[in-house]
């Protein structure tokens, strides 16, 4: 639940670094996430859930095993539970992200680059 | 699932009337829906879910029973579970929803306005 307006311009503004997703909001059990990106990720999957991608600005590739998905402003890509995939944005992408809460940026590949959902001051 | 691409802007375009939520893309079981919004909508609640609004363009305001809440390009409102709320929008609003399956667009009140969940082209 959030008892006021969020702007998801001025919250990526707030966000200080790539791949550290931020909570702009939630529904029910349900975050939906602001999140700079910026280069490559690394190669995961959710087992567990589906992972929606809407991208705000850039360009975003989303790498499967068996294909790349591109992605630029207002195009939406949905990431089926259990697939592979590994994010590679060309230059800073914003975005959004909308899955269950707990859900994990590395998923369950874990390692450095998994980053805590951070709260927007 | 999604299982290809979706631009939230090619979807809006072949939505031909306002008041009609059409599905975007499915996480799990949430769905995420474009829909076009004029004029005064009618007071409803949904006892069982929060509804997230993220306007696209054009100007909103949620009427609450204590306030209201006006929302333009980018901001993001979620009425929580069992809120009161009738959407007015200063002509024509372009929006994102994000709820459960099968919730109604009108909530507990039914009536004329009601519309199923349309699919996209």
């Amino acid at each position: 639940m959030t008892d006021d307006v969020r702007n998801i311009l001025t919250a990526l503004s707030a966000v200080p670094e790539p791949w550290q997703p931020h909570r702009l909001a939630s529904v029910n059990d349900y975050d939906v996430k602001v999140v700079k990106l910026d280069g490559e990720f690394v190669w995961h999957s959710h087992p567990d859930t589906d992972e929606l991608f809407l991208v705000l600005s850039g360009r975003l590739t989303i790498q499967l095993r068996d294909r790349d998905v591109h992605l630029g402003p207002h195009d939406v890509f949905v990431v089926p539970r259990g697939v592979e995939h590994c994010p590679l944005a060309d230059g800073e992408v914003q975005a959004l992200l909308i899955e269950p809460q707990g859900t994990v940026n590395t998923g369950d590949a874990g390692g450095e680059r998994t980053s805590p959902l951070q709260e927007l001051g």
